[in-house]
């Protein structure tokens, strides 16, 4: 995603600046995060709300973890050796290493052990927390990122998978997103693992070799991961990605389980039973979903936008999905003798933002406040009442908030797109009628106190 | 405050235990961090959309900056001495050093000055979000804070400084607080600069060590910040900290000067006047309140709770602020050119949130699910039928999302505090009259399904 990325520049102040006299710090951010203005938290915020009523809705219970994990709770739970430690912003303390949670997932595996006793089994939460990532900073590679997550802890059943699918089409659709917008593909570890014993691949180490290189094929598409399930492959900058090493024949065999229409393992025809009872049409079976996490032993789910999806400069992008899940029956009891098969999905908030800030239909109303011009201080008292006049009726109100012109108090009104401004200099207060002046179409009003609420709610 | 602070116990998993075969990772939080559970969740809820509200009402734009900036744009503004480097988490990254950030106010100046020639000025902002405070781990004290800034930049109008504490005072009522509950103590840095003047200290180091001696008035009270005033003093662990070294009559001049009625600097003077044009009476001038940042230049605030907060034993504890800020009109000029007198206000939530939990007049409403009963996979698309009815009624409900026996079932039930069960056997299918039993009376009833809807909105 090509969305503008913080920190172009190193920080202004190097070693040898520190010797000049005037040291001013950095004002630029590092690289791989972003300040995010009104409009964007805004939208944020609908579909946090949307996301938080259908999970009361659902029967999730609304839980938080820190920031921060010992490093060893989540370690383990790195996705594969291509995001290795360093994937991790980790900190020394005292004796132990702290690591920025990387995913929402270890942390739930880490409360579900921590609580064992006490909580519910099954367990059914949900989670929106920033997750990190110390990726080598790039362009369009964010470090910081809003996820949403939902999960069940402690059961088998397969409707547990369905509910997930069905949950976030239900968030989408509140968020105003239609059947046509958004698809949800689904696959099974089971495949690929079958596949695994047909080829007879049992060491570990080639698996996630063949895994990531399938993961690639909505990227580099069948030709470029054939040869990662071969020899290898070198990409256009001339580095060379060495393969899986398997024969021909393993690779067609592959290729041909990889492209079925229709599912033949025991959990997604029971999984697709479900989603008819559910009357749940909107997903397709794609068995070249891989999802890049080693610890899927199930159903795994990719969400995907249908619309087109532009950078800044207008160009339409390959956006990628928007989230996804699986089922990992095999994770929460890293830290526990007990057995805890699990089911989860995750949204990338920011990148849900994103897609929805660019469609046409999407609206989002920013309140800018009407500015009561500053002719007199003396005149603060009469300011000051209007101000609460205005306030008390809904209506988002300031003083201008300095001490200048009525020039700079205009620009200043049109800076921060200020609907109206209103003017109650001496005569106007004498008279008890505030001159309105809407910023739009530039006309100007004498109004009377009493009247001056309508005809603000006319304009904004 | 000593709420129940995560990570009591190391991790389990040490070096020696790394060659036991079966490796748990650890389940315990590092120390100073929390899982925060949905009570919280929701009252913290809604506190920020009381927020929300009114900064919207109030015509402050909404703004996020990212967890990390460049350290050296937040290192200048740690408090004091006291609070070293080490008092931020940071993390080498190729050639510069990024840290957590450790408020919200370092953030806006980088941000201001970064975007300085697009943004209005004046510049209204307000942010909520995690700072993170490397301390020392120990009892009660957290490293990750959940805070809610509001700050002027770029005026030097006073009633901006009015409005800061008008609008907190809003937050407040809106969150069930009356005016008997908290209030606003206000002075103002220039007192302490007059002092610095009439007992010629003008010896920086000097000067933060009385400001520092000075804010512990409330904690240690006048014969010990006196002591810390003079050659120092002794704590109950036998621990030294030296004084200031002021002579008697300095110490009386100061005492004198902190204990005054009535304000007589400017600032305040006016201050207090705009106060009675707003009508805003909630706040008391008190000179001894110092705050501890070094960059303030005016009008300190600082908000307090007047109700008793207890511990998790239920003993009344000292509860100390829940916030506060002050005008620092030479921060935000540190990172460029330009004149940008400024003027903020901080709310610790967590705190709040705390604190507002033990109110007994305060209730959040928390929705558990009603529970439909699986007897029969069989029969899953007629549980899921019902469980699309009651849904869409708008009732927080889920099939019983495992594969146990009617008894574990009844258990999860209870144990997540759900309302009611639905049981939906064979018979009751048939007759398509479920049996609804209220969890909280153990009465149960056969009902029709179109009878279901208004049955449960009676119990829930």
């Amino acid at each position: 995603m090509e969305q503008e990325v913080g920190g172009s520049r190193p920080p202004s102040c190097t070693k040898k600046m520190n010797k000049e006299k005037k040291l001013k710090p950095s004002k630029e951010l590092p690289l791989g995060f972003v300040d995010r203005q009104e409009k964007e938290l805004l939208t944020r915020d609908f579909i946090i709300s949307n996301i938080k009523e259908v999970m009361i809705k659902y029967g999730f219970q609304y839980l938080e973890t820190p920031s921060f994990e010992y490093t060893e709770s989540i370690g383990k739970f790195l996705p594969d050796k291509e995001r290795p430690d360093q994937g991790v912003f980790s900190f020394k303390d005292e004796n132990n290493w702290l690591s920025l949670r990387y995913d929402l997932t270890a942390p739930l595996a880490r409360y579900f052990a921590k609580n064992y006793q006490e909580i519910s089994k099954p367990f059914k939460r949900y989670q929106l927390g920033t997750v990190w990532r110390n990726e080598k900073p790039g362009p369009g590679r964010f470090r910081e990122f809003l996820q949403f997550d939902a999960d069940f802890v402690g059961t088998k059943s397969l409707q547990a998978d369905v509910e997930l699918c069905v949950l976030i089409s239900e968030i989408f659709e509140k968020c105003g997103l239609n059947k046509e917008e958004y698809i949800i593909k689904i696959s099974s570890r089971k495949i690929t693992e079958n596949l695994f014993k047909k080829i007879k691949i049992d060491n570990n180490e080639q698996r996630l070799t063949i895994l990531r290189a399938l993961d690639k094929i909505d990227r580099l598409g069948w030709d470029e991961v054939k040869q990662l399930l071969g020899e290898g492959r070198k990409d256009k900058s001339g580095d060379f990605t060495k393969g899986a090493n398997l024969n021909l024949s393993n690779i067609k065999i592959i290729e041909k389980e990889l492209n079925k229409k229709s599912p033949d393992t025991e959990d997604l025809l029971e999984v697709f039973k479900i989603f008819k009872d559910y009357g749940f049409t909107n997903f397709e079976f794609d068995p070249s979903i891989i999802r890049g996490l080693e610890y899927y032993t199930g159903p795994i789910f990719e969400v995907n936008l249908k619309f087109d999806v532009t950078n800044n400069k207008g160009k339409v992008i390959q956006f990628g999905s928007i989230g996804g899940g699986g089922r990992y029956d095999n994770l929460v009891n890293n830290f526990g003798n007990f057995d805890a098969p699990a089911t989860g999905i995750s949204i990338g908030l920011d990148r849900l933002v994103y897609a929805l800030m660019q469609k046409k239909e999407f609206k989002i109303k920013q309140s800018k406040p009407v500015v009561i011009c500053v002719f007199d201080k003396n005149s603060m008292k009469e300011y000051i009442n209007l101000q609460k006049i205005l306030r008390d009726a809904g209506i988002s109100t300031e003083i201008y908030p300095g001490e200048s012109k009525l020039k700079k108090q205009m620009e200043y009104a049109n800076k921060i797109k200020s609907p109206a401004v209103i003017l109650y200099g001496e005569d106007e207060i004498k008279s008890e009628k505030p001159t309105l002046r809407d910023l739009n179409s530039g006309k100007e009003k004498s109004i009377a106190i009493k009247e001056l609420i309508n005809e603000i709610k006319k304009i904004i």
